[in-house]
């Protein structure tokens, strides 16, 4: 049912949270499904932030989003704003989307953001959610767009270090992302061709990767890709590893475990080390075929549920289906890589050239 | 049980029909797999020819298979022999097998290829299969492996083809891999933001193009990208746009549509056009990180399946798992793009720069 | 001295011919360079089609110019217009650069573009040329921008053929721009792996190539990779292998060479042969870093030219510098591959894997 | 003359100092050049150590560099060792000459190596060189192989980096090698699209850069992206913004400047910033067309001065043509971004999107 006074069916997007290539084709999707279905579509820019008061919008139409879909980042800009942190910040949403006619809000992003929206549609604002994560660790879908872009990226660098890392005999440390889940890690080791793989899930052992690195010395094998989550932790407990930086605005900057660890087996493996730290490289640039169609797909769905008013719902990716699953589902537990695919992935280690 | 007077266990392997990027991850999965449970691996060279008489073999141990997954194409060699076609060919496979000490093989292969793997099965041979195909319309699997890879490099092209396009003011029309099924071509089409997307599953209408074309170019926008699978037909009777030309060995080579739709195009629509037939491309090269981790993975579920004695059945994808289906569900229908995600797409038809 | 009754001192810029990944990085060049020395600058829309009476107008501030160098086409659009060859066609380019208060041209092109601008300027007209093609083919100029985005193209599509190519055992033929030179060809050929180089400044014998062929298939290597230019021709005179299919409006189409030699090598050297026709592939998408730069250079150049009253030059690179050389000397003499460096290149035929 | 008791005229190969992608183009030009010449090849591993009393031989012929040009790294490894460091090193390396029969050496390498060489040659050793060295800065050559592959990396890094940073609307800074010479970062900056350009050759002032930046805040552009040469200084001197870390084994680690600058600028300028420090990536993977093609016409020529008995000197590239000049001119000054293109190339700052 329409807001009072408002001519038309309008509905508000955001995205909020870290910005993960695919975001642009969700919005787009939504945009020309909810045309078709005889929708007008408003976004509000930086995440939540945009439903505040000083929050500004940015027009969706079909010129809008004109080809945004094979490009990275978001063009509603994102932050990590949260309204219940924010004096009346409910409140104020609600009279956002009132003053510009949205009756309902499909909201993009991660764990925060969608907890946000899963609060709000529990305080009585009609919201959908789409999930987004470049770490692939929610729960309630198969995987989220950003995950594979990220995979490949990261694989691709672990590829290319080899040469150099074979040309000096050296160990060269690849530092991924994934504070608490090991995804992009995992996969990007494998397609990578790294000979070790630490994740977030299992304390790593330095005698166990010592042990790899000889071995492989033994067979001639002088170099040693190691593919490093940034959350990953060392079983011996007195070694301090990781640092904690913050920016000058208090937000935690990435990374520390690579240049930590690589300074530990100089030492104690005694080969030289070196270590690359991706960071931003692994959420830049433009998406992969897999997260365009997976973002456009997630798009339309999002925009089927708000027309179906199915609301407190997500879309997400079942198999190859896309379907809608309560946002509670996906704002519960983290989803971690399975101990057997660990196990599994050991097989490999150390065998490759 | 060993088959008697072989000191071992062992394991056939081989490769067969069209080559896929994803294969050698395949190959190295199985291998590592076995030799973690014990078993020996030998590889059989040009697909089921390996296993007739004169049949070459290919070692298969930690040294042979060291980074081959993250290279394309199949180490063994692949071809489209089927021992059913060949005089006494049952028997021979079985003497192959008997020779080699093989207990089983795994049979990483298409519709053809499998349809074998499960005659065979049937004729009281062990046999496990591995689904391949860049077409992705293997039923009984999510996705196939290849297939990323694919779309890729087709959604690469469409997306690069823009410049000159637009440049020149031109149609320009890119031939995509896919007889009966239009997978490659859709994909391809919205992650590489093609205007227009054709596929086999639905007839084409010439008036729709151009009155999309036409639409576009009232708008300013005066290049229009098309996206063809190689096995689309037009709705119009009359047209012969297909060529079926075969090589000096009887084999239909790639292609000739697009051409023909381009010849109609520049007649019935009035603009300039030009075609590109992306052919071998599609299939050349290293494989995508999805087709590295699903191949890998596939590998070691055949293996797991091997050892369980799981024979005529196939290691597949299930959402984010790996199981194991019948070989019978795989070379059973054809899985072609739904009906209501072509009808989805249209809507974005013609709609970006 | 500016043309009376204008403002202030203004600039035309113009793109002809067929587009390069590079166009827009000078025309950015221009643009800015331009505005440091207080001109302005509008573009002509499709070449000199831009300056006769019909022709349209496209604004060129720091605004429309902005991150323009990293995308490939060119903005203003393109054609092969020639005023030489339209009806009063020298005298409507006088008219069109008064209106428009010009006071002299940049134009951007290749042989028949900077021809007429060489025209023009022994006519009266002010003219700077930029030396643009693909085919690396104009003197005056060590490089053409667009030429080594295009050498990266055909090269990686040779590279990854090879995995294909090899796992089928079949000669591959990949056919590429060059109509009289064979610059792109050889390039990509070296930095690809192919095999064989065919170009069109030495007619190729067909026995030479089976010789190669067999010799490798003696060493076990069963897949050869051929890069033929567009413009090659067999010595073997009754052999018409060539295309030269018209579109609609008469233009010329690519291509030919690759499919008449694979049926051709098929039944002399007896081994299955595909081929794959790049075609607009190799001047689609972003420029690399060496024709951005060298876009950007040029562009620069050209505006000081303009500044220092240098007309009827063109800028060009010589070594590491860009310079100034008479627009004559560019549309003289065909730059082909040296016969030195084609004898050279033979060494390496067959050797790779 | 060849040295008695030896059968065959032999040559001596090695690479030394940092891997840069091309060397095995060089390698592979060397070998099949001289056995065109009929001579025989062996290299020495891991530099000028492979001279020297344990030094290990890699044997070179057709089948050992087949395909090799098309990766990267070096197939004989390197080191940063110094005959003229090592006691008797000299009489070692004339020692390892005579036991392997070799008459002559080239030697692949930058500053040191090719110091060393030049050295060698005046103590009566044969020596030709090839000059590499990523950073271009080596004199005596127009361009070095490992440039233009190592810029067309930091050129996608920086132009995928905005998506990322304009979606946050924050400063990035992207550390580019080039300790002494800025070459790689003027033109990657220009090729990926950077804002602001930062290198060795003059020290950059802080105010100027937020100056900048708060233009584009003016105009709406909320992102900055600055490229940075790890040898950049700042003018205000009292700011200590690079590292210099050490390994465990005394060399120095790369970076420091990205992330000192980007604490800088968010205090002084008041924008969130981040940075990534490229490092090995900048070296890794396959060499880029230019780079294969220089580098296997360089090792052509080299193994041509050889033959021609044109010891002390080095192929170098001129123009379009390679040529030899001295070695001497090779190991002088410096070559560094002149004044002039600095200050050309600052007129580009902060327009773009």
């Amino acid at each position: 049912m329409a807001i009072t006074g408002c001519k038309k069916k309008q509905i508000a997007v955001l995205t909020g949270g870290g910005d993960a290539p695919g975001l642009n084709a969700v919005i787009r999707g939504i945009t020309v499904k909810a045309i078709s279905l005889g929708y007008d579509v408003i976004g509000f820019k930086k995440g939540w932030a945009g439903l505040l008061n000083q929050g500004e919008t940015h027009p969706l139409d079909l010129d809008q989003v004109a080809s945004i879909h094979v490009t990275g980042g978001t063009i509603l800009g994102t932050s990590r704003t949260n309204p219940y942190k924010e004096e009346n910040g409910v409140n104020q949403v609600k009279e956002s989307l009132k003053k510009h006619c949205c009756e309902a809000i499909i909201a993009i992003g991660g764990e925060d953001t969608l907890g946000v929206a899963n609060k709000l549609n529990k305080d009585g604002i009609k919201v959908v959610g789409v999930p987004k994560t470049i770490d692939n660790d929610l729960s309630g879908t198969d995987y989220t767009f950003g995950f594979d872009t990220s995979v490949n990226i990261a694989a691709k660098a672990i590829r290319d270090l080899h040469t150099t890392a074979e040309s000096h005999r050296r160990i060269m440390i690849v530092e991924i992302m994934g504070r608490h889940a090991g995804w992009i890690t995992m996969h990007a080791s494998i397609a990578g061709g790294a000979h070790i793989t630490l994740l977030p899930e299992e304390k790593f052992d330095l005698n166990e990767i010592c042990k790899v690195i000889k071995n492989r010395q033994d067979k001639g094998k002088n170099h040693t890709i190691i593919a490093v989550s940034e959350g990953a932790v060392p079983k011996q407990g007195d070694m301090a590893l990781q640092t904690k930086e913050k920016d000058a605005f208090g937000h935690v900057r990435l990374g520390g475990i690579a240049q930590g660890l690589c300074e530990e087996l100089e030492k104690s493996c005694g080969q030289e080390c070196r270590h690359v730290v991706l960071g931003h490289l692994q959420r830049a640039g433009a998406p992969s075929a897999f997260d365009v169609v997976l973002g456009t797909r997630l798009g339309v769905k999002a925009m089927e549920l708000i027309d179906k008013k199915e609301f407190g719902k997500m879309a997400a990716l079942k198999g190859t289906e896309i379907v809608s699953v309560d946002l509670q589902e996906a704002v519960g537990t983290l989803k971690t890589v399975p101990k057997e695919f660990i196990k599994e992935e050991k097989l490999f280690w150390g065998i490759d050239d």
